[in-house]
């Protein structure tokens, strides 16, 4: 099954397993004369990168980008933009009982089952470095959406029980957690200590924001803005849930209460409050978008568990070396690569919907 | 933009709008040699039918379907299925107001914004109707999964702050909310009483499981089969939210109590819990794929809303008309339908995974 | 395998069988705004119904249209547009041996290899019928087109050993093989009447031009505009080959002779020769672009043939019935059809090509 | 738009700049299990590489490929497999007038129009050097074909009026330009000095046969197995027509000429005649099947010829540098790596067509 591509008009194709080769993307019908240089590129796989601090996998990775096609005297070419990332510490250790042993909360049973193979080194595709790709396809689209006016950023929400209670979005990137709330970053900080202690590990939730997307982006049906975002959050590995606007909360309200109100400002139709989420019926409303994701615990942890290997045999296994207590933080650009790459898409979409927008175009 | 197919190997596409002359789906790529009916459709159009409880509106639609291709001498042909119902009660009355106001809630505003113009009558496209197309698909990929020994079965989990407590599925269709404990469903019928009493309406959940689906389906990057189910579930109007297995409850878990153990059982690899929801790194594990669906309060009320109109006048409205007090009941069967849509397509992908199948395949 | 969806930004996907219910097709992804009635999509599909000489098989269908969902006070809406055609003249009789035999030059082996089963009445899904939902779908991306200036037009160039030798397209609609040009039209005939005397059949040559495509549309590799109007015609029943521009006869000039200068004229780049037959590298290169269909005779004749069932036993047949000598005259509206679609839906892709057209179409 | 990327179950992404970093491919939905080494796809590059005779141009490129992921201890995972091809010789020379000089019978023009911008280094994204990653592709679906029994050959059929006469494969590859009759190649050579004198260029068709595809393979309607290869064929550069069988040369026949009959052979069904090229209705008959391409002369010659330039002035060119005088030996590798790579994906469709095949598929 062809599944490593996202996207209509523009179409991410992520390759490579965590230690091949090499890990890259193809983003193909991204449209020509972005300005883009290496740094645009490499400022957002730096925010993923591990090894920045203890709560992070201690892997030496430079992560360093090489544009490879697509971009031609630092603009892009509307050809694909092919990008790479090489290997370094790959470890290539004796891999030991994990390389026949189906790691519990891991992909690696559905991999044999599906495959009958899998490269057993560090996850191989189902690694988390696979989102390698996504991030640098989401840089890209991200500064195509920044021309237009418009932000994407995410930022932790919560960890185990610990939520933000303030938004200072610079805050962000001062501490490990990712969290725009000084308190709860230490606190969050605490309680993944604890979990460490314990041999464990934290999951928690993500929130995006997307300012300045216009009303009349999406479409009413299958591919509805907030049905496609679903998937492209979905499709990061651990999340377990999403969430619009305001998602699971909406089950205990009332029809009265979660309408938002339309009412005009400075002659733009607006909403007074934003239960929706920026998102009605699949299209934009010129609100804010909102968006979440739940993300489980790492499931790599060194305590003692039991499971079951390729030769049918149980076993107890205890997983060694290099993993993140939490997936979270290192997640948070992720989470926003796959939001700016979905609006990204849906706003070429838009571009198609009316006689009116086809005949302007082409009116000489 | 063309957003009214879903699936890969199976395609389903839906037309029709709420007060057109019909409303329809065309199911492509569907395999030959399926015993089927108008019947085996019916049932589930019939489950989603208007008119069957003080809960759900008056109007009277036979939804009877009409089997035009595909389908000869009692079974499919693997060419296009194409199905159809007529608009009856279509009350072509003057739609006064309704007609150029935005209502909160609803999809009306973006439908301008979009395509410029919308079809009002009923909501049009963006009208719960659509979701016949998708109804009378499920009908005919659940009958296929039957066969392979797969069922797919959904029920109301919760309205408003009214829980199941006890699960019996035979109950399910015993109470006109769909909940599979006459308890809770009682009670659930008073909350609704007192919602319409106030002219309001309620959320819910659905919850949908999903039996026998064997490991090794899916996909380990943007198809994998959760991400496919978030598509497809938030693709129904009025969703909010999504959770495979434990959902959001995972964020605050530990990898030690999230982490399914396997063990072997009749020579099968099997888990010992089911926090996955039956989903590991987006292939199915074996186990039961659990689903829900956050579905938000019935926009439609007939208290006094603030909003605009397409002239740009703030203005209040009232929705005069029929509504359903609360979605959840009648949205079950079209989860389980996207459910069974979803799962029939990826299990089909799956034979092409190896070489060897293919091999045995064309082994004469 | 889903095979009956064409295009990309607009997608066309047709059903129905010869002597089913009914056949038609599912336009989705077409803009808002286009002024559509019935007779727009009718006088095109008048001009391949049956029973208008004969040449063409007594087959009384009226084959008229009806618009089920999409149209709204005259104009479309962006959302699917579901056009339908009963079946009428089905001549539900006995099929005889045809039931079961694999009739020579037809499609019926492959089907039962394919699927185990077919419909085979009329050539199920195999029918020139099936040409209905293309030709109603390709009448309303030519109305379109026309609003931008473009014309697709398609004739008979040869039957059998006649070509045309002269052009006057008004002469087109004269003639009962849509040649543009009464001389070779009353040979045709002549030839046709040998043939048809002779229990045989004929095939010949349609050419279509398309006149006012600007330059810049297309693609440079896979979807070049080139390969998609060699799929699209391909995809017509009976075509065994098809070419573009000088086709191939340039397989024995020189460069010297088959490149087309360019020059300028009324401030334009213009091409002084147009070998290329306006596409150059799989992109418009603002010529008329010209398309070449070789139809095969029409396999159905009347003359005893050698086959075999589908028990494998060896048999001879004789195909009775209406059935057309020629098919080159009906499918010349089949062509048109396609390429409008093709070229239509090139013509969307090429809006979102450039950072600039974007930021202009998102400046307010 | 988004057209670098091809097929459906098995998807071939390329991507690449004649002289950009490099040139690659991603092949996703490749299936796991074939064993694969990097020299089953080196003899295939080899094919296309320059610099092999004189009427080869003399760039010297190693083409060496590098396998970047998909792969592991030596066989195919399942997972996309990423193919690189680093450029070497890129003579980053002043290009001169070329680059911003339309030239004649090139894409240049259309390029500028596309996308207002193109790499004009050796045509950037439309030199032949993109079909590296189609035979990198082609290579390893050919591999999976010969394991099922199905050999993929093509070759020089004619180059200008010079055509074979006799058929030895073997002969194929002891002549520069790929002709399987050694007199035909040594008349060819001779016209091809001539050109050459004349500062010209020599185009000619390339034929394919397809062998062991069994009946049932491919598509009644848009996805016809007839389609996809017209659309993989005239997606190669300088392709200008695309036969089937008998091609345009049906145009002249009659219905009981063109008719293969059936006949039962070894308890098989077979045709005793193969005028339809292995493909009836779409589907495959279980005949060879025969592909040719019509293939321009190569349109950069070192004539001088009249043009216009960015500026839209009119000047006169010289096209100096190294270019083939004939495209058409190269190129016969390049037909026969998409006619593999449409042929695989095709088989891999059928598997689900019947719902027996899934019924057996999962009866466990």
């Amino acid at each position: 099954m062809a599944g490593s591509t996202f996207g209509n008009n523009i179409t991410v194709t992520t390759w490579g397993e965590s230690h091949g080769e090499a890990l890259g993307v193809v983003i193909d019908g991204f449209p020509a004369g972005l300005r883009l240089c290496k740094e645009d590129i490499q400022i957002y796989l730096d925010r993923r990168k591990p090894g920045q601090s203890k709560f992070t996998t201690a892997r030496a990775e430079g992560d360093e980008v090489e544009i490879l096609s697509g971009v031609f005297e630092g603009h892009t070419t509307g050809t694909p933009i092919s990008l790479m990332v090489r290997n370094m510490d790959q470890h290539s250790k004796d891999y030991g009982n994990i390389a026949n042993t189906f790691r519990p909360g891991h992909a690696d049973f559905g991999f044999i089952e599906k495959f009958g193979t899998r490269d057993y080194r560090g996850g191989g595709r189902s690694s988390g470095r696979e989102t390698i790709g996504r991030v640098a396809a989401g840089a890209i689209c991200a500064k195509l959406l920044r021309e237009l006016g418009i932000e994407v950023f995410a930022y932790t929400k919560s960890i185990g029980d610990v939520s933000i209670s303030e938004f200072e979005l610079g805050e962000r990137d001062l501490n490990p957690v990712a969290m725009p709330d000084a308190l709860a970053a230490k606190e969050a900080q605490e309680y993944l200590e604890a979990c460490m202690l314990n041999k464990d590990s934290a999951g928690g939730v993500i929130e995006c924001v997307i300012t300045g997307v216009p009303a009349g982006v999406g479409d009413p049906v299958f591919e509805k803005l907030d049905a496609k975002l679903a998937q492209a959050i979905v499709s990061i590995g651990s999340v377990k849930g999403v969430e619009i606007g305001d998602g699971f909360a909406v089950t205990k309200s009332t029809g009265s209460l979660n309408n938002d109100a339309f009412e005009m400002k400075n002659d733009k139709v607006v909403k007074t409050t934003n239960h929706s989420g920026g998102i009605l019926g699949g299209i934009s409303d010129g609100d804010d978008i909102i968006v979440r994701a739940a993300i489980k615990p790492t499931p790599s942890i060194s305590q003692l568990q039991h499971t079951v290997n390729e030769a049918h045999e149980e076993v107890d296994i205890e997983i060694k070396g290099r993993h993140d207590p939490v997936i979270v933080p290192r997640a948070v650009v992720v989470v926003e690569a796959m939001c700016a790459i979905t609006v990204c898409d849906a706003l070429l979409s838009h571009m198609t919907d009316r006689v009116d927008y086809i005949k302007e175009f082409y009116k000489n």
